[in-house]
């Protein structure tokens, strides 16, 4: 039987578990691929050691790994770009197949790796890098090959999901809850690229890349996070019939894509409605195959593991020529401007309690042909809030609007928006 | 570039729609498989034409595809058992690879097929069988390869769920709304396979089978329908929390499997209870991977056509040695006896309105050792409901219980029950 040896960089929480799934299932693995597949080498700084590690298998030098004929696939778990771009690179020139779960990597250097990739005729799998342990790049790439994919819509960040849920279930602030999430060990000691958004914007960059065959880096997605949702903006989106979730979308407007990132408002009977704490779920749509939702653990050591022993069994299994091209940019589409896109709006604003301030208010949505859906006036004395659904309009005219509306004398502060999503249903 | 003839038995929708398919998307197939996969011939009854297909393509003799030697896919669409199985087995045996979106065949006689495609080292595909466009089988036999799944549990038949999501959305009973949904189109002139649960346990049975490695057919699952659901259950179900949905569930048990389908409570805010109309659902659990949830189109000419022409393409991607082995039954798992199952239940009788009715009711199901959660009795009169929810217990104890409680004179009527399920969260 053929021996696949696979050489690990990094055995860390998810390198170790990773190690511990090859060794623990390597029956099933053999069953499925018709291949010994075994953990030849590990690469890990000087002096590290592991209870279940063979310290003959620990090498401090990357070089033992790419220049070891015996390893056919590099899994590369240390994170960061420097230096792991060089040992992507240098594993896949030196005709190596890679698995990693490095999303900021893959985000902002896919190109290049997936040009190493082609000219070497080797692969660069990445599942774990954008849904944790939920197998949606395969589906992208593999099932729905044939298909158009029309747009992806879904919740791929689980810290903002949890912090967001919490605020739901609650009614507590932003800032009380993620203070509780960071104790809970369900939010890093240095939030800010999970509730800025730069997180899933890394993965919508990825996800979309896959889907319409085009490259998309990070720079690409403009995101917006979760730190000015107020608890106000929750009660509500829950009397409205709505939840807040940080979504990212990547659609298709006219041939060409829009990739971003921000919390929306979702009908409470929507399917990702119903997505709480720290999982995650991807809708793709399209024509061909309608809609599919696939749901799980967005992160965690263990099902990123299985993800990538996933990747490395989809390896071992490849025919010669398959799915190699599926990561190329082959179609290089144009993007769709931002202010451009059609959507409904949610708006929460301070005004003063006079009878003239909603007139003047309408009148201004009126004139940049932005019509009103509802509006709710509470409060009194010297301050009332007013909370406006809108129809759906292009986004420049509903910033032109709000841009006249926060000058207005009367209204204090600047208002607070966030878009209406899922209406469409599913 | 290497050309794979497709040989199609069968073009109604969904073999038109997989012909269309092959067609439109040849370059997007090309660049993920690096071959060229196309429509070889047609096998169809004498003196059919399609306005799609070219006349030189159409044989009414299934021989001119089992003996052609440029075809190496056959798609069998015609359904039914005979002669499909007659068909897919000798186009195994002749070294075809074989892809159907044929439940009842895979369901039966997946076995018999199986060990044909091992002795020749071809692939039985049938993503389409179990849950339409959806890629569950997929997923589990590639990306779960070196998982241990311990739990599938879904919604897998779209008629039924439409017809429960049309029952609680409009609190109408299910005679009424069962013949709008004929009406409409959701469901068949003779609906019995689909409402009375066989649909889904045929489907039950392939993922099973597939999850557990060990061979599960349609008369292993015992399945109930959802024809005895009444308005009042599903009013009482919300008024809990919950709502009613047609579950299959896999399930292992001290390493032995249970695999059944039964109309269950669910409750309201699990994810599985937001699947609505005739989309279907499926989770997989297991320790390494913690749960997945896939969701789409259940069913569909256009969404069936997507899921064969990703087998298709999987075939033609996967490495000599690679996923055979997976269909096949090596582990040969012994069942779980359904009545040592442990599972909470939802009660609803009608008793003649006396002080001393739940006295007595109370104590049997104390004898039998199961507990109660809650008691709501209403009405007056003559006749009173009373409705029920037990603490978890084995439902051997359950059904003791339920049969007592059927002989008292006081008990008008058989007690009607449900499980419930899904408390464990998600």
């Amino acid at each position: 039987m053929e021996r696949i040896g696979v050489g690990l960089v990094g055995y860390g929480t998810v390198g170790s578990g990773v190690g511990k799934l090859l060794r623990e299932s390597a029956d099933e693995i053999r069953l499925a691929t018709g291949k010994d597949v075994y953990l030849r080498r590990v690469c890990e700084l000087p002096g590290f050691s592991h209870p279940d590690l063979d310290a003959a298998l620990v090498t401090s030098s990357f070089d033992d790994i790419v220049g070891d004929p015996d390893i056919q696939i590099v899994v590369e778990l240390i994170g960061g770009i420097h230096p792991a771009l060089e040992f992507q690179t240098a594993a896949l020139r030196a005709g190596k197949n890679v698995v990693t779960a490095n999303k900021q990597l893959i985000s902002q250097h896919g190109h290049e790796l997936f040009d190493a990739a082609e000219s070497t005729h080797t692969h660069l799998r990445f599942e774990a890098s954008a849904v944790g342990a939920v197998p949606v790049i395969k589906v992208l790439r593999e099932s729905l090959a044939a298909a158009q994919v029309q747009r992806i819509f879904g919740i791929v960040n689980g810290t903002t999901n949890y912090v967001l849920s919490a605020m739901t279930d609650t009614g507590a602030a932003y800032d009380d809850v993620l203070k509780k999430a960071q104790e809970l060990g369900f939010a890093e000691a240095d939030p800010s690229e999970d509730v800025g958004g730069k997180d899933a914007a890394a993965k919508m960059a990825i996800l979309a890349s896959i889907a319409f065959h085009s490259r998309v880096t990070l720079a690409d997605v403009h995101h917006e996070g979760i730190t000015a949702v107020a608890a106000a903006d929750i009660a509500h989106a829950r009397s409205f019939g709505y939840v807040i979730k940080l979504l990212g979308v990547a659609k298709l407007i006219d041939g060409r894509m829009n990739v971003r990132v921000y919390p929306a408002f979702l009908p409470m009977d929507h399917p990702l409605a119903g997505v709480k704490g720290a999982y995650n779920a991807v809708f793709l749509e399209g024509s061909s195959f309608d809609k599919i939702m696939l749901f799980g653990p967005g992160a965690g050591s263990v099902p990123t593991a299985s993800a990538v022993v996933g990747d490395i069994i989809s390896i071992v299994t490849t025919a010669p020529g398959g799915f190699v091209r599926t990561c190329t940019c082959y179609k290089d589409l144009p993007f769709y401007p931002d202010e451009r896109v059609v959507a409904s709006f949610y708006l929460r604003l301070q005004v003063e309690d006079k009878p003239s301030v909603l007139g003047k208010i309408t009148a201004i949505f009126g004139e940049e042909g932005v019509s009103i859906r509802s509006v709710v006036q509470t409060g009194g004395g010297d301050s009332a809030e007013l909370v406006m659904l809108l129809h759906s309009a292009p986004e420049a005219a509903v910033m032109r609007a709000l841009a006249r509306v926060g000058e207005l004398a009367d209204v204090q502060g600047s208002p607070s928006f966030l878009r209406v999503e899922g209406e469409d249903g599913v």
